[in-house]
């Protein structure tokens, strides 16, 4: 297996970030022909997703339906005032696993993989695995 | 890795079509005996989830709680009308992964695989990959 | 690909159970030490998450916002009664992924592994694919 570590700057309170085209670069520059990729996030309050990639829209709705139905200020128990980005995170997931074929990505026309800060900003990170 | 794409027709607006049989399938006609089973759905507007497949009224219940909590029409931005159906596939996720021995899915006796479809009736296509 | 079935019982109608510990001991006593470590749930009402193993709330907090936001009764065709619980597998995932680079898991420092039960207490177990 091939692992990757790539560090990544969020710069808002709650942003998608399209990691498409450096997850791209990874399975090119350590020819990967063919096998799996998985994209993992080690983190609590950000996941990995896929997506539209076409029209910036699609995610500022999708942010926008998480702001109403997650709310900010809940009754929570968790003292750190984030809760709302910690259940954001576990219906987001924390990878994606793609298949890879002729060393290329198989994503759909219209896919982009997006690294979810729901907790930002922050300095952040996630891992590109091939196998 | 063996990798299988599979083309197919969704009738409805929103359904889950049960996979489980042709996933099978592949494992045999494979000659797969140990491994990992990926299936992923390379739209933006379909998922892949993994539920119960005796009584089809828990997929009833679970598109209805969709159509219930994730609104049609709820001031989006995007222009396509479609953004609900973005936002149950984030919810959704594009890929299950399932573990093979002796040549068969490790899948439990309630559980289906489904082909989630959010904005059909469309030609879909998903991927099987065995590794 | 190694295999590991784990048996679990679960306590109450919905929890959160740490089985990161479980997992990691695995991942030591095959002597594993580097590829990717899936942990996948035969089940359709429990799932398997990852989020905060630190402070306890943040479980507490997710599940009181399942349970407002998926409500136990609410007109379901499903007639064993728990829906609610079928609806929340889906959301939370029948699978993670994980990375294992060195022997180790690729955790987050505060990422724990959780079986997430929603129709509990029953016998429930999970499986540990090692790639």
């Amino acid at each position: 297996m091939i692992l990757n570590r790539i560090n990544i700057r969020t710069e808002k309170k709650a942003e998608f970030i399209d990691i498409t085209t450096t997850v791209k670069k990874i399975v090119v520059s350590e020819n990967f022909a063919e096998g799996l990729c998985s994209v993992f996030v080690p983190h609590t309050t950000a996941g990995i997703t896929i997506n539209e990639a076409a029209d910036p829209d699609v995610v500022k709705d999708i942010l926008g339906h998480f702001e109403k139905k997650v709310l900010h200020n809940d009754n929570y128990l968790h003292a750190e005032g984030n809760s709302a980005a910690h259940i954001k995170a576990l219906i987001t997931g924390s990878s994606v696993t793609v298949p890879v074929k002729d060393g290329k990505l198989v994503l759909g026309t219209w896919q982009g993989i997006y690294f979810c800060e729901y907790d930002g900003p922050r300095s952040r990170s996630y891992f590109i695995s091939l196998i």
